[in-house]
């Protein structure tokens, strides 16, 4: 089978992060022909217009490491409602300069995560319009909005959750399926 | 007439930007009573729960300066079709750690801008969902979306469109009475 | 106390509707000098400009109430992740022709009620977009997502849920505040 | 080549309606095995779930169109900074009831259009949202805001406009491609 390279983006920067421990239960349940990086993204200066004429180191490694996927998946908190600036700043800056969208036509899937009852879904739909600007095919569902995080997982990081777990493989085989019908 | 302490915030770093010279003349175009600080936000990095441990000094300062204030303005570009993470992580820096809400009960107005036809609808409501989460009562008319920004500015950034100025105006009297309605 | 005239719409018409439940939870645990009438929104034929020359008789009544009232409160359910088209439509039909905009300048408070754990988060802030429109001050904290809602009732439809008796008496003293700042 | 069945809804029920002309003038640009109907909505009582008792004879042949459909095209108008009740019904009447929604897995494209400057950008990404839970796949770009609509058309009908008649060829040539993608 084709191997796919899949970018993960993490939009927590917090080391004991349930969404760090989310991205890792999500690729741990994935088909094996899909090859996983987590792209680093909290060292990304806020996007200015202005540091395009001198670019940070960061940004360049950055966007080399977005140019060489087929295909992406979020897994992110919320803050306030909406997308942490963490997150929001890796997708801008690896959108510009202008007519350097890198994301353009690659498909994605979006895992949102909270400790509350919502499950991010405020998070989750502002950064889903944002990807409808940079060209990027989400998957619609399976949905996925992983609520009362703090409950799912043991001290090593693995869920303990039995529909919490199904949840995870349902959404990797149908994510595997979308990500295979853009890119092959 | 009492005096008020009015935070702007814009959502571009750029040094021309157009953000900073809309800003700049909603500013110039307010009654005398409005007092009026442009806060610095671009040197604030990504918030992480685990900084708060040890607290940036640049974050430091910016809460106090949000916490002196009465009221905000938030003048925000559009980055793929939402709120720049310089000015997301701003409203986060300032809402955490939990029970440090510092923009609680304060009201605000919204002015969005960008040089396309839509004037940064995306961003403003974007904004709009998070200022709910946050406690902001934010004026909701007249909405201020300042559209093909690049043909609305001179040399020195004044603003050489009639029916601009006139927006600016009202939306600063608007926004006036607004403050001083929750405020006073 | 100045008496307050509140029109509450509910966005299901189904009658055994948990949104009609939470309604009247709602109104049962607010002060005295709220008054509270129920508008029907039911029989409002959709909005088509069209149809002003020859006003449908429901239109024309359910103009006249949004008229008399000083404030609103709206409880609605959430079908496909917005704003049921029952509701949609009422905030349709008082808001035009253009220029008699009905809702102009009224306060409101959004609570949104579900059978699962989002609570409405999407119907709920769908709504407070249409809002800003209106130009209503919708009330920003405390948000109301009742989820769950199957669960929160007996057969008689009263409240059997202490946590939720609670998150709607303080709903309504917070909601009562709003509107008194900005009606009286 | 396949023949295509492709479902147009459009958001209003206005006889001159600068949606209806959008509609036609998309179709007239579209490649010959795309098979277009313009499926009526404006009759669809507003959606109860105690109407599943009696299905209304309209629900009923609307919800068998919609069947037999391969794929969708939304053109609608904002209304209040959302979507017109009247199609946010279309949506609600079929996905329902639980277990029938008959969109699922069907590819769509949004073109949104007003009088003004915005385009319907409102409109357009609440339809969006609710296409993600329908499980429909939306095509990101090319995204279509046809704002200035009044001054686009002739009295016949026909668009006058160059740079328009552009976009809305450019945007049946991107729909084609994605509807096939997604359908063969």
């Amino acid at each position: 089978m084709k191997q796919l390279n899949i970018g993960v983006l993490v939009g927590s920067l917090r080391k004991e992060s349930f969404n760090k421990k989310t991205a890792r239960a999500l690729m741990a349940n994935a088909p094996d022909h899909l090859n996983f990086e987590v792209i680093e993204i909290g060292d990304l200066a806020h996007y200015s217009e202005d540091a395009e004429a001198n670019v940070p180191v960061a940004w360049a490694a950055f966007r080399e490491k977005i140019k060489s996927k087929d295909a992406f998946l979020f897994v992110t908190p919320e803050y306030n409602r909406s997308v942490p600036s963490v997150l929001k700043n890796a997708l801008d800056v690896a959108s510009r300069p202008w007519g350097h969208n890198l994301w353009d036509g690659k498909p994605a899937g979006i895992v949102s995560v909270s400790i509350g009852a919502i499950g991010g879904f405020g998070a989750n739909h502002h950064l889903r319009q944002s990807l409808v600007f940079l060209n990027v095919a989400t998957m619609p569902q399976p949905e996925a909005y992983i609520g009362n995080a703090a409950s799912l997982f043991d001290d090593e990081g693995h869920v303990i959750n039995d529909h919490t777990k199904e949840i995870l493989v349902n959404y990797m085989q149908a994510y595997t399926a979308w990500v295979e019908k853009h890119v092959l």
